[in-house]
């Protein structure tokens, strides 16, 4: 398996979204007959789109408001939210500056230490409206800040690094034994990110209640220019559902890999739960919400790294609520609109009743429609509206 | 067959129309000579080029001069010429509407509800000037649009839905039986759209006249970004061709297929007929035209949808007469006027005295040529543009 | 061979210029020390470059250059040559057209009939200038202007359509026995165009001197866009040297296969040499010479078709002298100039004494260069450019 | 191993760095804990970025500041710094040109004779100043700078030509003897550019100290567009590095390759080293540097070519100081500052704490990222930019 890329040398053809698409099936079924909630630890979620933990997308009233509509919203436990009391001026700020400013900015404002008050505090205020409360840790604070979420009555724990194996080597530093963690955590844990079987295994292992797949495939996110590092997520998503799998039929233990990453649109979160995830975590396409904090920007978790940013703070613009979004109605045809619209249409279409019927879909690996004439397109509308 | 995509998971390769190109014959034959007429039903039709029903496309008097060149033209019963008695003002409407409220004002314009006196008025404008009136509806409307079309005496039913199958499962409604429907109307049927092998055998064996190939390839079409769903063109089309070739050899009915949507010039035209379809359906192409009531310009059928839109509205402009764009003098070089005689053309040059023959044609996979070059002279045209 | 595109159905993989490069030698050779001459008939060539039969591109002044300095440059018959006494003006008038008007015009000004007296006028003026005469026709005229060259003193003939079989069927007219032509002219013959290894082999077996090979690639030609017909033409030389070969195999004739279309470069001209071609045909290149008479404009020899014009007038600015391109020194690092000293350098470079040397490279398959990085770059100029 | 191209001809895929992606490590180690130094000759060089002997890159100050970090920077023999007393006037006067004028005036500026007095004095300059001192000459002028270069306390000798072979043909000179050559330099030699396995291994036959790779892919090159040479460097380096442990396996030495062109992020950095180079020479990354000659221009090496230059003269701008660059902080999220952080951090995601252990990365092939959506957006920025 694999092709050669030079002498003694073969690699894998690994597969994007853009690369593929859906079948439809030779049964249809009305939308309205569908069923996409899925199971975290003892929980029935209603949708299967989790709102990513970046600061420009969820604060806690943006938290509060997704859980409401039957959704999950991750609150960064190193954002700007556990900073500083009342981070609004930061947000603002961080919307105001200039391109090429940006990056500098974000790096300055995320230098205060976290505030160990702050995280409860937080929990608290998503709590007490009702709201379900999930937050990330980085994997080196995860046994402090974990014990203070729980503390404060949290949820859902998550760890959360760019890359994490269950099998760190430092030198400097004691890492965090996931294993150990997961079993004293009091509730469900997920852990991630990761792309292959392997590791996806091994994480397993430690017992986890999720595993979020992907590196470096999203639209604020520079890691596989800076690093060279990733694996496009289609690919990525059989591979760990193919783990997941295989760890259920060994087990009887089935734990939900979460694709995480790279989708923007309706077409491409159908297309993460076709190729075998149980849920998705989205962050551009909520940044465009009313709710979200960053005032229609967004930037990725990894921009306010010290020496070596990756992530970019883009423009998105505000274009709906998050009801819209998440519920539509649709009024845009972009397929940013209407997301769970889009994955029940999509599940009629290919004749899946629940999520474990879409993740058996049929794929075509099917170029992008039209790219040409559309950049041909796009050009020659600029040229247009030059004249005009 | 097919790729690996991830661990146990294969997709196979589906192509379409940018990434093929046809290959002459060893013998050619002058353009003179060859016979591009197709069989529909009873009826010999003599261009294989049908007008889509879409708004900006077909109103009765395009029909009325699409049949007199020989071509037909479907008007859509769910469109503005069945929900208002004179709907040149919400034409009008639409053209001078701004791209970003587009979508959301061709929302509004539909949702009065059809008015069923229009749909055999409209029929009756068209067949009372000579025209061959052919008209389409969405499955679940089929059984009362046909009943009244029948009446007003049309001569073709067109059953089409973005996805189409034969099994449809619903709690809240009650789907058309295709084949009683098939069976009961009395003029011929066509159904669609389905792209897979599969599907095409079961709609073939409710007995229809005619099945439409193609899920979201069109200029004015989103679902592939929406819903992740499609087939591209030219592997659909293979595909249909075959169960329709396999069709006719166990039950001696040839049932046409025809290839619905991606193709805007002569050579996307020739592609799909020598992929083995017996006539191809076009929408842009006609919106270019004087007679098109959409006045440059044009939007799919699923753009008005409440919840879901999946189609945009784009402007193609007005570049010449319906006749001219069929059966030429082009005086554009860019293969979008005179489709018939690049069709004529391209079986001399591949040496196909009929359609029949030219759905034998010899295919090679191609890149788009020179896409780069091309795109940045766009780019360096913009830039000298903006010099001059 | 041959990947499935269908049920049924396969499809070879073409491959273009874009598609692949050259590697270099395990030893090399002082460039100095090439030899680039070919055998047309009993002449010797000593360019392997020869210009194409388009009206802003060869004039009789340009062939006469042209000759002096190695090479050849054919003239087109049914050009403005032929047809207007003095056509400078109508060279004016086309390079003054709007780009939306310029198909038009070309089509009114290539009315006027062909006159016969033109022919032997415009090869005198080439012959009496110490000029080489080479000169080309439809194969629907070959046979009266083949017999009108001849008698003014013409070198070579060409017999050249967009797609060309020896086995030609036509109920409207006579079409030319090939055979029986290339034995009866007096000097050699060149025909095409062709793209297969069958119908290279069949007009092989015509007895020609030379077989012009490429059907639609060229940058003034949208053959593939209007009809969907062609085979790229990396894939097309190595198709048409295997012919060209076995042919020598079997009967010990040598005939040479010229490229013709889709080079403007020199690596695009070292491509189509190292796959197999004796020698190449050019039109944009040669374009931008001072001494073109399209003053900078240059149009396919389909642009005028009265009722399917494939082929679209592109300006290409005027570059340099004619030796300069051809010889250089070169001023420009894009590759337009120098065009035989590129030839040269790669020879030396993948270490091949002689073109027959040269077409035995070893051929990786390659992605263009940083396609993405340079579009985003051409992006970012204009965008920088404006600001300024 | 290859695809068809055409009939009896086959050739090879080969692989460029956009066209791969790095795997991530079922083991994971803390960046502090890597080591990525390398060995040249005798010396433990603590960095593996090599600076290019490009004249907007290096001057004798710029190689005594990289030397001070802990790296390389070659000093090109024939560039303006041995042509002229002091270039300050002729690097400010390239700067200004305009592109149209730039390659003409480059190849005017590098008219003069390099003068042999200057060669010594440019590595005294280094050397006094604590530097290490490694120049540059092309294969025909080694000899000579070789003596000169050694005589004035050169560290390094680099004999470096577009496509070097151990056997080079010519009538005209007498070429370098490879293998003496290296044998009598008291001080290691690095040869090259080469690309392919049997190059490499004739060149490896000459016993050097290090072999360059890469032909044609640099940021400021057109060697692939003038000649059609050159192989994709991820091939490029797996092949030679096949080459490097079959040498030796076969003698016991081991002879590092360096990839040379290509590169200008840390992402792709990190592909060159994971596909089994042992260290790398960048131009346009460094030409960013405050300390940078070039001013923010920066051209190739075959640019001054009097008669068929094959570079060009790009802008990169001034981004940072070269530590910014090579060891950060880094302030652009990018990845162009923070080499050397950037390997580190892929190393520790990938589990390999050194140079050898990072050669054996998994690799996966995976399109580009979204390229689509980015060159769309690019368009969609033009247009924004320009109604504001």
């Amino acid at each position: 398996m694999g092709e050669w890329i030079g002498r003694g040398r073969k690699a894998r053809r690994a597969y994007g979204f853009d690369e593929i698409a859906l079948v439809p099936g030779t049964k249809t079924i009305d939308p309205e007959d569908t069923d996409c909630s899925w199971q975290l630890g003892d929980r029935k979620i209603e949708l299967p789109i989790v709102a990513a933990a970046m600061d420009g997308v969820v604060s806690p009233s943006f938290a509060i408001a997704m859980s409401k509509l039957g959704g999950l919203a991750i609150l960064n436990l190193e954002g700007v939210w556990t900073r500083y009391d009342d981070p609004s001026d930061i947000l603002q700020e961080i919307a105001n500056a200039t391109p090429e400013r940006a990056t500098e900015l974000v790096q300055k404002l995320y230098q205060p230490e976290v505030r160990e008050d702050l995280i409860g505090r937080r929990i608290e205020e998503i709590k007490s409206a009702g709201g379900t409360a999930i937050v990330s840790s980085i994997p080196m604070k995860a046994e402090r800040f974990g014990e203070l979420s729980v503390e404060a009555g949290v949820d859902f724990f998550v760890v959360q690094g760019t890359v994490v194996s269950k099998y760190h080597q430092a030198t400097n530093y004691k890492s965090v034994d996931l294993e150990a963690f997961c079993k004293k955590m009091p509730v469900p844990v997920i852990v991630g990110n990761c792309v292959t079987y392997e590791t996806c295994l091994d994480l397993m292992s430690c017992n986890p209640d999720g595993i979020l797949v992907g590196i470096g495939p999203g639209a604020a996110c520079t890691t596989r220019g800076v690093l060279g590092l990733g694996v496009p997520q289609v690919t990525a998503t059989v591979d760990c559902s193919a783990a997941r799998d295989y760890y259920y039929k060994r087990t009887g233990r089935y734990i939900p890999i979460i694709t995480d990453g790279g989708m923007s649109v309706g077409g491409e979160i159908c297309k993460a739960l076709a190729s075998g995830s149980d849920a998705v975590v989205i962050g551009s396409a909520f940044a465009k919400a009313k709710e979200a904090p960053g005032g229609g920007f967004h930037w990725g978790m990894a921009t306010p790294h010290r020496h070596l940013p990756r992530g970019t703070r883009i423009k998105v613009g505000t274009t709906g609520t998050l009801e819209q979004i998440l519920l539509g109605p649709a009024h845009l045809d972009d397929g940013s609109q209407n997301l769970i619209g889009a994955i029940k249409t999509c599940m009629g279409n290919v004749g899946a009743p629940t999520l474990h019927d879409f993740q058996m879909t049929d794929i075509v690996i099917a170029p992008a429609i039209k790219t040409e004439g559309k950049v041909f397109q796009a050009a020659q509308n600029i040229g247009m509206a030059k004249k005009g």
